[in-house]
């Protein structure tokens, strides 16, 4: 089983754009990434603290073709414990499975299962097609097999997928009026702000957290990612963001020594010696990354066991180390925070899986294409410029698939997207902590009385949808406690209407 | 080239639901129906009337996938000469092709070349995939080969293929900011409003005309087109419509008698002898039907050359024979208004290409499931059942392919279209003619401020798309003058509003 990141590729593609020019190893080193995402994910993924029954949905592997082929077994989670049932049209909470393991997924969505009783509502986590345990074509082996098995990993049939099944399932249980109200973080954010548009039938509203609609194409300057992390660094001390901003020449021009790799993989107690610097690079920049997406204001074991506000205890290493010590000593007993904060790593294996490819990479070379570039006036980053002609390249080589950078855009709104959603839409939580990279690329401000931007200063990724902690700051309380309002409301506008027509009759 | 019917196939497919139980042939019969309306374009289909310049477009075969698929050409029809440009955000009207070669349905969609010039429009006509010229594999031969090769001919794949191909074409013209207004009758006004619910970002408004978009599952009766069919009838006379629910079984009688088939064939002056009842019986349905279908006030000749009013033409003739007049005969006299008005054709030919197979075929195969029946309170057509099963059966037996009955349904709503449809959408006309047997399947009353229903009592098939004449009654005018005056308003709001926006920028 292989868990990516959410958007974990993202960032693969932007150093990808970045270092391909330069070398081929480079991708190599996104790649360790990948596997250590992998390996990750075994630390945190654990038993679902949330009771549920596991269930299987034989669907089509091609909803937009009649092309003949085998159909797949979709994943889904449903808990009807504390569902009122269709006679009191109670509502169904749907989770907008996104790239990864379903089960972890539930198990890091708290808000959904905590709140569902006092709605009665049914809870249901359908799993993302290539994901998890819902692989086409029998097992992850044969589904990842080459571009044609893949072909069908696309957010269009996944949200065909959740229509299909939603449908299916009120059919079954004579539940068609009970009202759907969508959930998803991340790229399932995304899902679900897009199922609003594209399926407005299905559901009557989404809580989409943390989910980055807008980065695409030229939606937003494609530095907006890299700058928000630095900011993050840069907010906590200006000395640490230099630091890390140095060290980028430091590493390199250790590298190009006699010798230098070597010392760097003593340096970085990496467990084999470092092939290139760039996958030294590529594993600094995906920590830095994660670590201002999980800048969570408590200890969590989201993407690794971490303390809380983890770029405050990075810097403060950083910083703190005696006036002699190296910008690269400084540079590992930072990201120590991050890749061995229960310090029980004794080296770190970049490349436990070289070949281990994830269904998000495929996603990102497809149709997932988000520009990102950085900057030496915002960004901590080495400088560069988002390159699509590579990334095709990279990606034909990849996956022998051309990229079609246009296509979301296309199909669900590129510059008229919030004009669109304003006009057709309704009922649409943008939730975004500011701490967040991902949350440059959604949505910010009202698009109108019923598509409301909830925004947190002090908050990063999909942190509402977490579950409540003893140690929640009020501001997170207030987030939520205005998103089980805003659901609230959806949900008394329905039955109103529902009332209305009935009355009327 | 072939150009099947609008809807033709639904009625093949009730004829079949009906018929197959008994024989095969009767799909063969129903069959016959399609080689005749191939045949019957060649008579209807003329130059083209209105000035455009041929274009192509490259398009993805599979848009919802990144199979290794060969893309294909999508020829558009494009006329700028009366539009006002990008920097006036001029309007472009787009016609969504449907089942059929694009330049017949540009001659016969004259009110949108029409009324371009005082919109300062672009018009634009891009056709349907494996229709007319837009053959995926490069030939008809090649695309309509087997069920893998059709396999990408639905709705949702067209509709993406005018979105990409609005977004391009707006793009290479720097004409982003120009509004779009979407036109379609039938099939094609189908695709109209579904794109107004599935890609709002892409146009501001739709004139759906004729457009069934509840024809499915059980929006609406079953029994609802042949109950309008035969109203039709019944209007003008019910000793008409008395004459055609009795033929039915008389031609049956005469078929089971020794030579029976050759006096059938000998009375109805068919080219070749009649292998079976059905055949003729099929053939006199669809006739029926399609007189309802274009039962204008005016002569046309849209499907054949037909006087105004043709079912009043019809029923004149079946009730002015003389008293000893056959049933037969009668139903001969009828049926020849229909198929021989020109008076020219010596013998009918219900068989010259047997393996002739359209386009809508697979499409009422596999997501057009319109069901239908025929009872014997309301209609004057045999009484028959839809059964699901015997259609899928027919249908992976003629094509492979197994039909989703509930696929149009999921995907842009069943019973909850019209409150999706009220929440979310804006700005579409449902234009309807009651003579019409599809305007039962269609929306008839408004289903909010901006979408509205225009129906016509004395109207038929989108006869409001068709080109001003001389002889349109005042009820046709001002129906066309109520749609003129709507397109304006959707207009004036879009800009108004972008002007509001420029100012408060």
């Amino acid at each position: 089983m292989s868990t990516p990141s959410p958007f974990l590729y993202s960032i693969i593609i932007l150093i990808v754009s970045f270092l391909c020019q330069a070398s081929a190893i480079q991708l190599n080193g996104a790649r360790y990434l990948g596997n250590f995402w992998s390996s990750s994910r075994t630390l945190s993924l654990r038993a679902p603290k949330y009771q549920y029954e596991t269930k299987y949905f034989q669907q089509k592997l091609d909803h937009f073709s009649f092309a003949d082929l085998p159909s797949f077994s979709q994943r889904y989670l449903i808990n009807t414990q504390h569902w009122e049932g269709p006679s009191c049209s109670a509502p169904i909470f749907l989770y907008c499975g996104n790239e990864g393991d379903i089960e972890w997924f539930a198990a890091n969505t708290g808000f959904v299962w905590e709140i569902a009783p006092r709605f009665g509502a049914m809870v249901i986590f359908p799993e993302h097609r290539y994901y998890g345990e819902s692989m086409p074509y029998g097992s992850k082996e044969e589904a990842y097999k080459n571009a044609t098995t893949l072909s069908y990993l696309t957010a269009e049939q996944a949200l065909a997928d959740y229509a299909v099944l939603i449908t299916e399932l009120k059919r079954n249980l004579s539940a068609q009026a009970c009202p759907v109200v969508l959930f998803g973080g991340s790229y399932g954010g995304m899902l679900a702000a897009w199922m609003r548009l594209k399926y407005p039938h299905i559901s009557i509203g989404a809580l989409a957290s943390s989910a980055p609609v807008l980065q695409f194409e030229d939606l937003v300057p494609p530095e907006t990612f890299y700058s928000i992390v630095s900011d993050g660094f840069k907010r906590e001390s200006m000395s640490c963001f230099n630091t890390i901003k140095e060290s980028w020449d430091v590493i390199n021009k250790v590298g190009q020594i006699n010798g230098g790799l070597a010392q760097l993989t003593k340096t970085f107690h990496i467990c084999r010696e470092l092939e290139s610097v760039d996958s030294l690079s590529n594993w600094l920049e995906s920590a830095y990354s994660y670590l201002a997406m999980v800048n969570y204001p408590y200890s969590t074991d989201f993407l690794m066991p971490l303390p809380g506000s983890p770029i405050k205890e990075v810097c403060r290493k950083i910083d703190s180390l005696p006036d002699g010590a190296s910008v690269l000593q400084r540079i590992f007993e930072g990201i120590s925070i991050y890749y061995n904060y229960t310090g029980k790593v004794d080296c770190f294996d970049l490349n436990d899986d070289p070949h281990g490819m994830s269904g998000w990479d495929w996603q990102a070379c497809t149709e997932m294409i988000m520009p990102m570039a950085s900057n030496r006036t915002t960004s901590m980053f080495p400088e560069f410029y988002y390159d699509p002609k590579s990334n095709e390249e990279q990606c034909l080589k990849d996956f022998h698939v051309k990229p079609r950078p246009t296509w979301i855009t296309s199909e669900f709104g590129g510059h008229a997207f919030k004009s669109a959603l304003k006009a057709f839409g309704s009922n649409i939580i943008f939730s975004n902590g500011l701490l967040d990279p991902w949350s440059g690329g959604s949505v910010l401000e009202d698009v109108s009385e019923t598509i409301v931007a909830l925004t947190t200063k002090k908050g990063a990724h999909h942190l509402d949808l977490r579950a409540a902690t003893a140690e929640d700051p009020d501001w997170l309380l207030d987030q939520r406690s205005s998103e089980i309002k805003l659901i609230r409301g959806w949900l008394d506008e329905h039955y109103d209407k529902k009332k209305a027509i009935s009355a009327y009759r």
